[in-house]
């Protein structure tokens, strides 16, 4: 565990162009800033084909309009991590976040993770902390020696998996994204779809959509982003998004919300003058903080 | 008096980065739209030296964003035309909109009207109705044969000062503005600042920096934008500004605000994020209509 031990003024979940927007408004206000992003900063926008709706830019294609966002923060000198924020607490107005394998203080935080994940297994929410588990590195240790399936959202669950792989006695891995890469020899690659959870009260197994039933001790769903209100205990969720004020801001002093998190429409601009106003909110607050 | 028969969807009063993004986001939806724009079409981002915080746009002037937000939206034939709403009325869920000599009808309505204009001279809202105006095609008659003075916020206060001077006996136009242009040889131009308004019940006059007092029967404040409330009545105000919610909504159904004129940050990602949202609900609304 590496531990920051700056307290930044500003961490910011995300970035896409909510999360980029946020970090260069704070920025110009000469605020410490620290973007926590994932290799594809908003896998929605990666594969328009065109976008002829943000204002100024009329005719490009959703991965060049990423470049360009990418290239506009990276010329302020803006720090962005590839990382993914796991856990996240609060002590005297301090935020800590868990991401990978770092600790990083803050005063502020813009939330900007995008289209919030969904439940897609039926009883999904019912098996949490039942055997089903969001975070290996979290919850992996209760599965020592056991067996469990891992349901992959990204390349990202990769990692978790090889993780797993060392403590567990057996790992199942059932990517359900387009190219997965290598994983450690032990685990066992299933090709098939999820269809639901075997078991009473706790996770028994997982059937498959060719009929077949991987029994296990423990289901991890990895890789997705996480529900922002598991990441910080207390946030408010309104039909599925977080809920924000016009000012952006959550029901968490220093909390901050911007982009497809706190609903539709999902497009860009949006998006980038919700992370505008949310960036000038907290460069406002951490002053004041 | 010319009346366009057509029925437009979308009608938007202003032609800076929320009215623009609106009218992009609406004309994509199949919207039949009309911007209703002033000649400079945002004073303030005119004068911007440099933007650095508008995402993807990195360094340019306030005049070099505002061509481009302007190209982007001709390049979609949107019809942008130079003109000022002056009244507003509604019967049987379709807005009629009086802008300069045409009358213009519309299902639904995006104010993005910029930075309100805020009342400079004291009392000068006591007065509004009992001699001060800021319509001189509205209420220019009533001051047939008698002395007005004009106080000119902008170059559009030339043309209904010449108005004026056909119909008035005196007319004193005080240009508050940099490099104004030519008007009626009967005006009398006043290179003086305005201090306050004489009179007790009824406008007598108008005192100026330099002591001198312009003794008129009526006042006008022209060329500066109208108060919204002013132009649609029970439009409803906070604070200065058009209150909306998330959905970029006014309290009057059809009715949507974007932009400045909902409230700071005065920045441009915010004014083309709630343009956008305004331009797809306003959409949505007027399909269902």
């Amino acid at each position: 565990m590496k531990i920051r031990h700056e307290i930044y003024d500003l961490a910011i979940l995300g970035c896409g162009p909510a999360g980029l927007s946020s970090a260069i408004n704070a920025t110009i206000r000469n605020k410490k800033v620290i973007v926590i992003g994932s290799e594809i900063c908003s896998p929605p926008l990666h594969k328009a084909q065109k976008v002829a709706n943000y204002l100024g830019i009329p005719n490009e294609s959703g991965g060049e309009l990423l470049e360009k966002f990418m290239d506009h923060a990276l010329s302020m000198n803006i720090e962005i991590i590839n990382s993914k924020a796991e856990a996240i607490n609060e002590v005297n107005g301090i935020y800590s976040i868990l991401a990978g394998n770092e600790l990083i203080s803050t005063r502020t935080i813009i939330i900007a993770t995008g289209v919030p994940y969904r439940s897609t297994l039926p009883r999904e929410q019912f098996f949490l902390g039942k055997g089903l588990g969001y975070c290996a590195t979290c919850d992996g240790p209760i599965y020592k020696g056991k067996d469990v399936v891992i349901i992959g959202h990204s390349h990202e669950a990769e990692n978790e998996a090889n993780f797993m792989a060392e403590i567990c006695n057996k790992v199942y891995f059932l990517p359900i994204y387009k190219e997965p890469g290598k994983v450690d020899p032990k685990i066992e690659i299933v090709k098939s779809q999820p269809v639901r959870i075997i078991g009473e009260e706790y996770v028994e197994g997982l059937e498959l959509e060719d009929g077949v039933i991987v029994k296990v001790d423990g289901l991890f769903v990895l890789g997705a982003e996480t529900a922002p209100d598991r990441l910080i205990p207390g946030l408010e969720i309104s039909d599925n998004h977080i809920r924000v004020n016009r000012n952006q801001e959550t029901n968490l002093p220093g909390v901050y919300a911007a982009g497809d998190c706190t609903g539709p429409p999902y497009q860009i601009a949006k998006s980038v003058g919700e992370g505008q106003v949310a960036g000038l909110n907290a460069s406002k607050f951490s002053t004041n903080s």
